[in-house]
């Protein structure tokens, strides 16, 4: 991509409404345009970086066996009634509203209601489970208060799985696979999560895990030991720092956190009284047991953010990156360089590198920089005059010190990360 | 895929309340779930189909120079009330409603007006222009009375892209160029298209284009030409069948019309209503001169099936069929049928073939032929006792023949497509 044809630019103003650094930083690099409180238009960057963190996601569902479909957001209140739930969400957070056909209709801020009207139309015994139904869709949050950039939203995207199993046995094997599946995605976007134990909220009266990233700006509280997997959310929890660890008698530690995923036992709750009913080997009517799994993919965009950046900037972690290489050439009203800078950005696409050449002319070494700073490319490639013997100036966006290599050399760094 | 895990599988009971073919076969054939009148979650195979129509109508905006970004749908008053349109289209089907912090807002329908508060904050000079931007996104429609499954649905995705340039010229060459990536868009779904001149509706007092499929069921009239290009909407025509064509004196005919796709000359309306002002290259500040470019992505799914199906199910085109090939193994009780299946299924994959294997054991052969026809994948192959020396059973969905390949001549055949 060329960064003269990029829509937007980078800004110099940071925008002033906003408290949050995700919200600050990825506004002023040009992934975000906050469209009303809470809501933001994901700019050409932000998609990318979405659809990354999509992607990654979305490859550890399919190979636990999930499969992806899309629910709606419009959702009727017949359904929503059948749980209770058209009147404790409708009292908390969920947007309802009449449609000109008189029809009372919401905008989901979840699926159970409409998995299970689906799932219910369709699976009969046991041998069509287990079922495994995920989607990425985007999910409508009226909070009173809207804050903290994207991290808490008024118009989402999230994975939500939800399964469905005839034994409590496969239900608990699957809980404790899609666990491990949450911990390897939300590794793979560059986040470390402590599995946190927590109420089950306005979701159900079991217990739920939640997936936490511990960080001073976090909106929980979280209790945890540092010897050993114990940690609970506040909710649960009401040890001060220095307590015993309840499992290994450690000093307990205090954190904030966000929340990125939860998972839920649910049991036969919603299926009960939805009436999904599955039969059993033996032959009798049973309601079908289910959990439900959310992943917050706009969450993990900010939370990455608030995790990995510097007073300049975005530090993207590689796998997310909007592109790999941001290729800032210097000196380009000079052919010369400006040829052998389009031929470093032709080769390296040619690698299936994904670089944004910063091609523009008459715009100083240090905006170009700056904004290589701000956007968080994980390599910074600079060729200008001095560039000499087709060294290339290569820096990391997460290192101080600078590399000079030859094109193979380069193309065999970045490969390596 | 196998089709043992596939969620979910065909159902007998054609849907009561559809009277139209695609959400009837849509339904029957697993690939949509009517959720409330005119509103569908999609299913697996549904949203296989869903990204494959994405992907190549995303191929041809990027190839013109389109970047993609994603808006909301979540909508403030304010911005919609510089254009007047709160008011006009509040009365036509925008739902707007208040939120829980007593805003005034609306779901998007369309995006003009958040388009350009988006662009208004970044580009300023000709020199930042022509930009075109466009999403994939899900949109609102509150129509009073639903109907025609996913031909005219209340919620429903589309591809929307929006076009600014600096002089009419440079808007006028991109028209054309949409026109053309427009029609080669709808030729790769397999969708035939006349352009028709057209009304500008709500959207401008300009006239405008229409991608119009002409088929009986269609909801649009059409007055065309079959020896010249003219075509125009019956908004704006009033002749009969067998009346002069007004360029060519041949009869003019008339056909029903289904509209997958509409551009609009917007000219400086929107952009001097929100003020969207650009310096030009004498420093004078002008308003941008704006297109809008809606493609209907559901819309076109449910056309294909209308425009390619028979009484026992969907034909889908190769380009967006969700598999390439339909393997069905019969005799499966049989391990040596079985493990040949597998291999074939194996072989195929391996070969980057997107298979959907039939691998249920104790469903008779007239089924799955039966769910083969109605699911309308491209290539049937069909593996059982009497498939002798590796002679594969081949049969495409849209000939009446079969045909014995090997796997290599099935493998060059499936690719010569």
């Amino acid at each position: 991509m060329l960064y003269s044809k990029l829509f937007p630019k980078t800004s110099k103003q940071v925008p002033a409404d906003e408290q949050s650094a995700n919200a600050k930083l990825l506004e002023q690099a040009g992934f975000i345009k906050k469209h009303m409180a809470g809501v933001y238009n994901y700019l050409p960057l932000g998609l990318i970086v979405l659809e990354k963190i999509s992607k990654i996601i979305r490859e550890e569902m399919n190979a636990i066996g999930g499969q992806e479909l899309l629910m709606t957001a419009l959702q009727p209140k017949e359904i929503w009634d059948e749980t209770g739930r058209w009147q404790t969400l409708g009292k908390d957070n969920m947007l309802q509203f009449k449609n000109r056909a008189g029809g009372e209709v919401g905008l989901a801020i979840t699926h159970e209601e409409a998995m299970i009207s689906i799932a219910r139309s369709y699976l009969n015994s046991y041998k069509d489970l287990p079922v495994y139904l995920y989607q990425i869709q985007s999910k409508f949050r009226d909070e009173s208060r809207a804050r903290f950039g994207l991290i808490r939203g008024r118009e989402l995207l999230m994975k939500d799985l939800y399964s469905f199993d005839t034994t409590e046995e496969a239900h608990q094997e699957f809980f404790e696979r899609i666990t491990k599946s949450y911990i390897k995605a939300f590794e793979r976007v560059g986040l470390k999560v402590r599995v946190v134990e927590a109420s089950g909220g306005v979701f159900t009266s079991n217990p739920s895990l939640e997936f936490q990233v511990l960080i001073p700006v976090g909106e929980d509280e979280i209790i945890y030991c540092e010897h050993c997997e114990f940690a609970q959310n506040r909710e649960i929890n009401k040890d001060k720092a220095g307590d015993k660890c309840p499992k290994c008698a450690s000093p307990l530690k205090v954190s904030n956190g966000i929340e990125v995923g939860n998972i839920f036992h649910y049991g036969t709750d919603y299926s009960s009284k939805m009436n999904f009913l599955i039969t059993d080997e033996k032959g009798e009517r049973k309601p079908a047991i289910m959990g439900a799994y959310g992943w917050g993919v706009s969450r993990v965009m900010g939370t990455i953010v608030e995790v990995s950046h510097d007073d300049r900037g975005i530090i993207w972690p590689e796998s997310v990156a909007p592109f790999r290489v941001h290729l800032v050439g210097l000196d380009l009203d000079d052919p010369r360089i400006m040829g052998e800078a389009e031929k470093v950005y032709r080769l390296l696409q040619a690698e299936d590198i994904e670089v944004l050449f910063d091609d523009r002319v008459g715009v100083s070494a240090g905006e170009k920089f700056a904004d290589a700073d701000l956007i968080g490319i994980p390599f910074r490639v600079v060729i200008s005059k001095k560039t000499e013997n087709g060294k290339l100036e290569t820096k990391k966006r997460s290192e101080k010190d600078t590399h000079f290599y030859n094109l193979e050399e380069l193309i065999k760094e970045i490969k390596m990360v």
